[in-house]
């Protein structure tokens, strides 16, 4: 389809984008795009729904690694080199913990292990994901809602080379190595979506899929919340073949197929009513059956992502 | 009886020292001793059986207070100003904690917190107390042994005048405000001592009771090992009826007792062979049943430690 120029929004006071938006998040991408759609949306009108397909357990505490990326960045408490953790971060506990022989591959900062041990401490209690993340956001003056996408464990596995690995085994232990031949979402069947995640998303006006991950950031959203009667907009998370971070093109090559903005808009064709790639694969456009917006989808500043996010809501409005 | 003069052994080199020691310790107190004695007899000749009483759990975390005090003050990583914790210490996990609305009425510096993640992790992963404390005290480059009292939990109980609290509860959260009716140690009854205990008791020439807490330091040891067949000498923990550091005064006083070196010789009466009192309570040595050495028990620098330590197994090696 026949691509729709972006028309840059004045950054702070775009022309139309007062609408009610569900925004699909995984970890460091989705949460750019997320804090890009913050800085214009006021907090009523902006619901993010997180992966916690990542979630695990190391060193006994409960980690949610999309859901402090994001929570974090809207707070303006990430790590701006990283993406994830703390900025002025600490590392005095995981030094210790490595000289007495544990588990070191794991970053894990000082401040950001008190979030975990406190939500650890508080989901013991039996307090709900979503109810810990609520007050934990509240702490942190984070106004737009967040909601992790299940109270119920899903764990995603990466069927590999070397058999099935836990998520963060795969990603952060073994740094991506081995041959990814599939995934499956464990709990996934049975996990019900988080309370607010139903009413969110029949409110919206639009559910804007950020650039996250496709197998194993947003897959395990949409496979939770199963049923979309929205329009939906995917922003690619792959430009010029390649991610920005994270293993997404690697995992489209080894399943055997090339990895692209076209291959993302394919792994989301049943949904969308747009899809926004990046003006380097402006010629993939054409090949796209769907709408399409291409635009700069770069986001290194602050102000890069809420130029893409304006640029996503207006393109959103037009559809 | 009459009390044997202190005749200061020379620091570093003591003219009669070279015997094999028990040091049954509690917290700071205990610790000081404990790192007086490691100072001058070799490692083969020196193990530190410490209380567990105090353990407890918080934030997940299986924190072990006495045993991390003895270890760190071994180890010449312990706060020289508080005695307990890390020297060097950062406290960015507990303020962050604290701004999330979790528990800080525990003191946990992010060094301190590496120790209780490590030691949690492996202990859920079935490793006993004693050998995580071996494999610590390695890491820490603490050469003499160092032994909890028990690899069983042992919960002491503080009976009030507001009812049964854990331990910590009435020492740290309550500041010691509830006045003592009594102690209960639970698990006291089937709780086997630590691999090891028996042997270092057996093999030692004289048991060392090191200036800790009578009621909740010491007793909790002296329960668990239940007969000790050699010489015991006890160091006073009070000093012109104060304690230098901990409730262990007022709870004499709240029990009916007048606080003092002799009511401390008087609780171990049936055990020892020998009792050591400060300087100022020498009019005290007369009241008291066994042998006394009257000595400056005070330990403000490291030297002191040493120095007391000499006097001590001196004293001890006279019986």
């Amino acid at each position: 389809m026949k691509p729709t120029n972006s028309k840059d929004a004045s950054h702070g006071q775009p022309s139309i984008v007062h609408r009610r938006i569900v925004a699909l998040a995984g970890g460091v991408g989705g949460a750019k795009l997320a804090h890009g759609l913050a800085q214009i949306l006021p907090p009523e009108d902006l619901t993010v729904i997180v992966n916690t397909g990542d979630d695990f357990e190391h060193l006994g505490m409960y980690i949610c690694p999309d859901l402090d990326t994001v929570c974090y960045t809207l707070a303006g408490l990430a790590n701006p080199e990283t993406g994830w953790g703390r900025v002025n971060e600490s590392w005095n506990t995981l030094a210790n913990i490595e000289k007495l022989g544990g588990p070191n591959w794991f970053s894990l900062g000082d401040q950001d292990i008190a979030t975990h041990l406190e939500r650890t401490r508080r989901m013991k209690e039996g307090q709900s994901l979503t109810q810990v993340t609520r007050d934990f956001c509240k702490a942190w003056g984070v106004k737009h809602t967040v909601l992790p996408m299940s109270d119920s464990p899903v764990r995603t596995l990466v069927e590999t080379d070397e058999g099935e690995l836990a998520f963060q085994e795969y990603f952060v232990h073994r740094h991506c190595e081995p041959q990814v031949k599939g995934f499956r979402f464990d709990g996934v069947q049975v996990a019900e979506p988080a309370p607010g995640v139903r009413e969110a998303i029949d409110s919206a006006e639009a559910i804007l899929i950020c650039p996250s991950n496709p197998w194993v950031s947003v897959d395990p959203i949409l496979r939770v919340i199963q049923k979309i009667n929205k329009p939906v907009v995917a922003v690619s998370p792959i430009i010029g073949g390649q991610t920005v971070k994270g293993p997404a093109a690697k995992m489209y090559r080894e399943l055997g197929i090339e990895p692209s903005a076209l291959a993302v808009a394919n792994h989301y064709r049943t949904l969308l009513s747009g899809f926004v790639l990046d003006t380097v694969d402006s010629s993939l456009s054409d090949k796209i059956e769907t709408k399409t917006l291409v635009t700069n989808t770069l986001m290194n500043t602050f102000d890069d992502r809420a130029l893409l996010a304006a640029n996503v809501l207006n393109f959103a409005g037009s559809l």
